[in-house]
C-alpha cells in the first residue's frame, strides 16, 4: 500500500478533487490518496507551503501532492523534488520548498514534461500533470522518466522568515490562522527563552497590544489571551472559548512583537 | 480489511482530519477510514453523540472513533469503551455513550494511557491520542495494552431524554436539525400510538404552535409542514420544499410537545 | 480493486455521504468509493447531470452512482442503466442520461426493487437503496439481480441542448459555473470555427453584453474576461483574477450568444 498526500486550494464545492483521486486511480490503483486539506486559502501559496511543511512531519508517506496554483498554464514548471524523504510534486512557486527543507532539502529536482495522462488541459494541471505524476511515482517510476533535471539553485523559493530573536523582543509574523481563530506564530517556545523572555505573561504588539499569558493547555486558561505551544511546536495565541485572531485583531502574514510584560 | 468510522467536529477547513487519517495510516495501514461526518457544530457534544448514537448501527465497524472535546488537554480522560459490538474511542465525556447504549451497552473501559505515537501534544489529542488508539485497537492490540481499566460506572454519562408518553400528549426534544432543516425529534412513531394520538394531523408546541400531517413521505405533503418517520427512525418535522426548523422555530435541544388536533 | 464513483447533493455537514460508504463497505467490502462531489446545487438535476457527464470521461470506475434526487419515495423509480462503458446507478429523473450517452447510450435498464440491505427508508435512498445496488454491481451481481427491465424509451430523458451555429453567431447555454466563477458554456471550440467567428474577440450577449478574448490559457489575460477551452473541452468565460460569473452576470442556464466583435 503506497501513500500520497494532498493538499490544494481547490475546495471540495467541484469535481476538481474527485477528479485527481481519479487520475491516481487510473495510474496507481493500489495507492491510496491521503487528503491533508483542500481548503487552504485560494491561491495562497504561502499558507499553502505552512500547512504542508507543517504535515509532512506528521505524515508518512510515499509521494507528498500540492497543488496552489496561481500560475495553472504558464511557463512556471511542474516539479519533482527528491528529498531525503518522500517525493514531492506540485508547481515551481515555492509551495513545495518549506516541506522539503523540513524533509531534508532538495536533493535534485525535474521538471515534469511527460504526462502520464497524455497532452493534457492548460488549466487543470492538478487532474493533467500533477495528479498523474504523483501516481506514477508512487507506482514506481523513477522521477528522471517523468522529465528533464533541473538546477536545484533554480527552483522558486519561499522561506519562511526565521523569528528574530534579540535581547528582550522576540520578532515574527503569523504563519497561519485555523478555523477556531488560533493565531500561529513563526517562532517556537525557545525563541522566548533565548530573549530572555520570562514569566508568566508577554505583551503581544501587532495591529493592537495584547497580554497573553503563557499556559500549558487550554483549560489554563480563564477568559483571556493565552500563548502556548500548539500541536506542531509553534507558539500561538489562542482563547479557550473564542476566536483569538479577532480577538488580537492578527492575520496572515502579520508582524508581530514579543516582550516581557513589565512588572 | 477493518474499518475505523470517524466522526467529529474538526471541519475540514484545516489539516486537522487528515493528519488523523494520517495517524492511523502510520500504526495500521490496512485500516480503512471512513469519515461519518466532521461537521458536528463546534464543540457540541450532545450533537455528536446523538449522530453518532444514529450512525453506529447503519455503519459496520472495527472500532468508532469520535472526537468533540472541548476540554482537550484537561482532566477529562481519553478512553476506549468496549461494547458486545464494536469498541469506540473518543474522550470522557459523554459522547460514547449514547452509541454504546446502541451497541448493547460498556461492558468495560479503559483510560488511553499509552500514546502509540510517542508524548504527543496537549492540544490535539485527535491526531496525538485517539486515532493512534483506534488504529492500534483496529490493528489487533488489546484495549488492556493501551491503559489501565476505569469503573464504567464513573465514566461521564450523557443520556439523550427518553420522550414522556402521556394520555393525549408526547413531550420530547429536538435532536437535531439536519442541513435540509429537517428538525428530528427524540420520539418514534410509536409514542403517538402510546398516547393514543391518532388521525393525520398533529399540534406540534414549541416556541410556535404549528400543525403538521402525518405522512409516509415527502411526496405526500403539499406546502405544509409534515410529521414521518426519519431514515432513522425517529419522528421528524419536515418541508417538501423547505426549511421546517425556520419555519417551526424549532432548534437542537428545543422541548417539543405533540398532541391531537381538535376537530 | 473496483471502484464506484460517487456524486450527489448531499453536503458534507451531515452523516449522509458517510453512511453511503458504510452501506458499499457492508456489501461490497473490497469496493473502493471514489467521491467526485457532493456539492451539487441542492436538488439541481440538470447541473448534478453536467458535472456526472463531464466526469465519467475522465474517471474509470466499475460503477457511476449518483444522487440529486428531489423526488426521494415518490414514484420515480430508483434504476440502474447498462452503457457500453460501467453501469450508472441513481433516479430515473434524468440525472444519469447525458453520462449515459457521453459512455455510449443506455442498453439496457432495470429499476432497482430488490434492496440488498432490506426494506430501507422512504427517504434516504442514497443509503438504503442506491448505494447497496452500487456495491452489488461492483461485487459482481447482475442487474438482473436487482430488479426488473424496464423499456429504455420510458426513462425520463434530460438533454443538455447542443449549441445552436448559425453564420457569424453561436447560441448556447450556461452548463455550469465552478467556485472560482469561471463560466462553462455547452459550446465546444469547433462552434466558433463552424459559424466563421474567427479573430480574437468575441461578444457575449446574455443579461449583459460583454466582449471576451479567446486565450489558450488565463496567463495570457490581463483585467478582461477571457474565453477558452476548458479542461473538459467546453468554451468557458474566465477572468485571470476575480469571478467572471459575477462579471458577466451570467448563471446556470442562462442562455448567452456569441457573436464576432465588429471592428
Amino acid at each position: 500500500m503506497t501513500i500520497i498526500t494532498f493538499l490544494s486550494d481547490f475546495g471540495t464545492d467541484d469535481v476538481f478533487v474527485g477528479l485527481c483521486h481519479a487520475a491516481v486511480a487510473r495510474i496507481a490503483p493500489d495507492a491510496r490518496v491521503l487528503d491533508l486539506t483542500h481548503a487552504v486559502p485560494r491561491q495562497d501559496v504561502r499558507t499553502g507551503a505552512v500547512r504542508l511543511a507543517d504535515c509532512v512531519a506528521h505524515a508518512d508517506a510515499d509521494v507528498h501532492l500540492a497543488v496552489v496554483d496561481p500560475g495553472v498554464g504558464t511557463s512556471r514548471a511542474p516539479v519533482v523534488l527528491e528529498t531525503p524523504g518522500p517525493p514531492l510534486v506540485g508547481p515551481d512557486n515555492g509551495l513545495l520548498m518549506p516541506a522539503a527543507a523540513r524533509l531534508g532539502g532538495v536533493r535534485r529536482a525535474w521538471e515534469i514534461t511527460a504526462y502520464p495522462l497524455g497532452r493534457g488541459s492548460s488549466t487543470f494541471h492538478g487532474r493533467d500533470v500533477f495528479a498523474p505524476a504523483a501516481a506514477a511515482l508512487a507506482g514506481g517510476v523513477a522521477p528522471e522518466r517523468l522529465g528533464r533535471a533541473v538546477d536545484c539553485d533554480r527552483l522558486v523559493d519561499l522561506r519562511l522568515p526565521p523569528a528574530r530573536v534579540h535581547r528582550g523582543e522576540v520578532r515574527t509574523t503569523v504563519r497561519d490562522v485555523d478555523v477556531y481563530g488560533n493565531v500561529q506564530l513563526g517562532a517556537e517556545a525557545g525563541a522566548l527563552d533565548d530573549a530572555g523572555i520570562a514569566g508568566g505573561t508577554v505583551v503581544v504588539t501587532g495591529p493592537r497590544r495584547v497580554t497573553a499569558r503563557r499556559v500549558a493547555t487550554f483549560d489554563d486558561l480563564a477568559d483571556e489571551v493565552g500563548l502556548l505551544s500548539d500541536s506542531f511546536g509553534w507558539l500561538a495565541l489562542v482563547l479557550r472559548r473564542g476566536d483569538a485572531a479577532v480577538a488580537t485583531g492578527l492575520g496572515r502574514g502579520d508582524t508581530v512583537t514579543l516582550t516581557a510584560a513589565t512588572r
